[in-house]
């Protein structure tokens, strides 16, 4: 089982220091602290878990330091920033790991790029030597990329020429779309093995400074302070600890404070129940600083964010997730409207923005998702983003039979509207109803009003709805559909369908470069025995299959 | 070899008939008259060979019949619009065909879209029985759907349940991008093998009228009259006739009036010479339509069309396209200028409008594309269209040694910005500058100069400039250098630089869509043994590996 909880004090690769309004996290990797024995971590070269790592320290200096107002990415290594993803884990690695590896890593990069648009956390790459592979695509995930001019240092995209495979970490679409380096210039650059250093590199807009080696540590924390000196994060609060998530993980069940799954492996689905608030939101942000990793919000979308990973790096076989929401819906009500109405606080902002990534990671999951809205349920506000993303959501009508108690309701507020994009720019309301305006106009008529199953469908808020003598078959039947598809149909399917409308550089990363990227990596060219993955650093050259598909 | 040069006589399963302002398409493939025996074309299905008259029909629509305001695709079979893709030629397809078969229908169905929006040559689907999948993708590509009512008649896409593969020939993109079909009613109907009928098909958007089975002969002739009505084609002239191309084809040449390719196997290399036109364009848009197939732009575009499909298919271990131009630049230029300057002329809209097409084919075709611009070249306009589309070019400094004569030159004009955008809606110019406001000025700012080496170089619109010493030597490096790397590397790599900035449907389709289809397409799951494709039909059902990559 791969575990993506960690804290500071059990990394192995990476260290995190604060220094006033800056922070450094220094890359270190232990060589034979790979996460499988079978390669060795050369060259600060990585593995999902180094990542684990650094995702961990992006989520906790947004939390714990709100003082931190820049992020200084180093290297501990002479001469060495980062080799990249390491190659024989690449080589030995199955395709779903491969493919979730890349996943995750993309994730963790455009959580630095959101702390640093949303949060008023910038970073700095301080390329102290070779920047390869995956090591620039750190770099190029950062705001200010400072090389050392040392005449050996350089930056490259090694990838095609060396591996057959794509800087498929976001490199090839932020070269143009984020860099903007010209087309035939980004070509040169990711066939060139050894990448391209000094005047050239900075020209071409690969890098933002340069910087003499004599002068280069000073230099960093220089323009380290003056990015910090620019943000918005209050320099004179403190932060919240974000302490252990409680969690039981038996064969078929995890549980966790306000969430748990049940597996059933026979269907290959995994029932994610979470749980509304316990009672009424604190009464100002002070006091929800003072709940600090208790704070339901906080708390559940931690929680959530451990569930989804956990489902899709150790629950393969699992290809549905029915989704339920157990709770008070006024309280859960209450939550969101606290959050949205004091979102100008510091950490309520933080618990909208890590929000809106849990639910971003629920929309690149490539599982399908399924939400049952049930009496009893609390789909409200932000709960309400769960049906939203869902491939399907399924409402009873009425109440169970011989239960009597109200109907199941759901609710949209204004934070649908507004608080949490999908990976397009756009709200999940908007992106549901693309190109309808009429109706994304009766839908947000409805907000603030609890919709019974009727109302719900009529404001084309649900799929379908079926009162209690037929719940339980229909289903089944879908369940049961669902289970017996290809699960790369699927997989497909909802890789195009769940992205309507405009493309933004991070849809692009996840959908056309990933897409190639899966693609190449399952090409016999790259992962065929004679394949560039499997034959590098055998000495024997890789045997192509020349023809162009 | 696969010939994708035919006329309305040798059709043998498309019917293609003018009425007046009104043309009518008619399926009815000839289920032996498939490219391979392997299989038999049912049921209107469809395999590249049928799909190649249709492109061919798309075509002379537009140039041999100004009068045509709308065009009706029907079927000529009782109760059947049409099967789709024929299941038994993906079954057995290689993967190259299998890409390059999507690619070119996709193409196609584009160029229909890209006749209605541009060309006042609107598009009606007559959906006299079941649409099934690739069936259900081409009346997608049309601007109204009429769906006969008879209880029977059902749009699918079975893609997904039935084959494990995805409706990839826009299907899923045109549903929520172009129809927008909400996106949890998509899922739906993308995994209902039978498809949906009647209101349900309307209410959903998937349809856009429901015409009675007795009515329904008179009612498409009458909607079609009103879609021609308000086309702004003219109705009293007379077309020009696309006559077939004269071309050679020898084992290493393929030879035609303005173009040739010469083949080195060895090298894996494309040499494709365009050559300028022999005199000054006409006097006026009359004496164009006079010349009519000779008419240079035309004929040279048409040339260059066949020549890139005939590479993409029957070429598939030619990695490498060098592109060269020979001619008088001066003579380029003033047809450049006549086709801009008298785009309101039907005859000289649609040769520009052609030429969008063929050099967006070549945006899409997964060679690598280098260009050379060498004394004696003509890249000037619409011709300089060839440098701005390739990978990467090259400009020789000064003459060739020995020879003397003026050095080489090319010349940016109003063309290169108004009349030939890519596939992401935008000129190849602000592509190459995506971000970059001030080199895009910079280079707008040559418009209408003829610039040598050094100021195509500062202009950034080429890659690098060599001297006649270096020349050679630096290119066979970059020719030996790119045969060198994967295949697939190259193609993804490409896929993904050759689009900055914003997307469109059609990038999304070419990009998102394709690239996971391809990523199905390679899949055990869906063309293993035991795979979905591989196994339809057969009785036995496909054996699926379940875990969610």
């Amino acid at each position: 089982m791969i575990d993506f909880q960690t804290n500071p004090e059990r990394y192995r690769h990476w260290r995190l220091k604060v220094d006033g309004r800056v922070a450094f996290l220094e890359l270190g990797v232990e060589p034979r602290g790979g996460l499988d024995p079978g390669y060795e971590l050369k060259l600060n070269s990585y593995d999902l878990g180094v990542d684990i790592e650094l995702a961990d320290a992006v989520q906790r200096l947004r939390f714990e330091h709100p003082e931190v107002g820049a992020v200084v990415i180093r290297s501990s290594l002479d001469r060495m920033f980062c080799a990249g993803a390491n190659i024989g884990m690449l080589a030995t690695a199955t395709h779903p790991l491969k493919v979730n590896f890349c996943k995750f890593t993309n994730e963790t990069r455009l959580a630095m790029e959101d702390a640093s648009a949303n949060s008023g956390q910038r970073y700095l790459a301080a390329v102290n030597g070779n920047a390869a592979g995956g090591g620039y695509e750190l770099a190029l995930a950062t705001d200010h990329i400072m090389l050392i001019n040392d005449r050996r240092a350089a930056v490259s995209l090694p990838e095609v020429p060396l591996l057959g495979v794509l800087p498929g970490t976001g490199g090839l679409t932020r070269l143009t779309d984020k860099r903007h380096v010209r087309r035939d210039r980004a070509d040169i650059f990711s066939t060139l093995e050894e990448g391209i250093k000094g005047d050239k590199a900075r020209e071409w807009g690969l890098v933002d400074e340069l910087v003499p080696a004599s002068a280069f540590d000073d230099t960093v924390v220089q323009r380290a302070a003056e990015f910090a000196a620019r943000s918005d994060r209050p320099g004179d609060v403190t932060g919240v600890s974000l302490t252990p998530l409680r969690r039981t993980i038996e064969p078929d069940r995890v549980e966790y404070t306000f969430l748990t799954i049940d597996l059933d492996r026979e269907e290959r689905t995994a029932s994610l129940v979470v749980k509304g608030p316990d009672g009424p939101p604190p009464p100002d942000p002070e006091a929800a600083a003072g709940l600090g990793a208790d704070f339901w919000p906080l708390r559940l979308a931690r929680e959530l964010d451990d569930a989804i990973l956990h489902l899709r790096v150790n629950e393969l076989d699992i290809g549905t997730i029915l989704v339920r929401a157990e709770g008070d819906l006024d309280l859960v009500l209450a939550h969101d409207a606290f959050l949205l109405g004091k979102a100008d606080h510091w950490l309520l902002r933080e618990v909208v923005l890590l929000w809106g990534r849990v639910l971003r990671r629920l929309d690149v999951t490539s599982r399908s998702i399924i939400t049952l809205v049930e009496p009893g349920s609390c789909f409200g506000g932000v709960l309400a983003e769960l049906i939203l993303a869902a491939d399907r959501s399924y409402m009873l009508i009425g109440s169970w039979s011989g239960e009597g108690g109200s109907a199941a309701g759901l609710v949209i507020t204004d934070s649908n509207r507004l608080a949490y994009p999908t990976w397009n720019g756009l709200s999940r309301l908007e992106t549901r109803f693309w190109g309808d305006p009429g109706s994304l106009a009766g839908a947000l008529a409805t907000v603030g009003r609890r919709l019974d199953a009727e109302e719900a469908m009529a404001a084309g808020l649900i799929t379908e709805a079926y009162d209690d003598l037929d719940w339980d078959d229909e289903l089944r039947l879908v369940v049961e559909e669902r289970a017996s598809f290809s699960p790369d149909g699927l997989t497909g399917m909802e890789a195009n369908l769940r992205f309507p409308g405009p493309e933004t550089m991070e849809t692009k990363i996840f959908g056309r470069l990933s897409a190639w990227q899966n693609w190449v990596f399952q090409r016999p060219n790259a992962s065929g025995e004679q394949g560039a993955l499997r034959r590098y650093g055998s000495g024997i050259r890789p045997e192509y299959d020349t023809r162009r598909a």
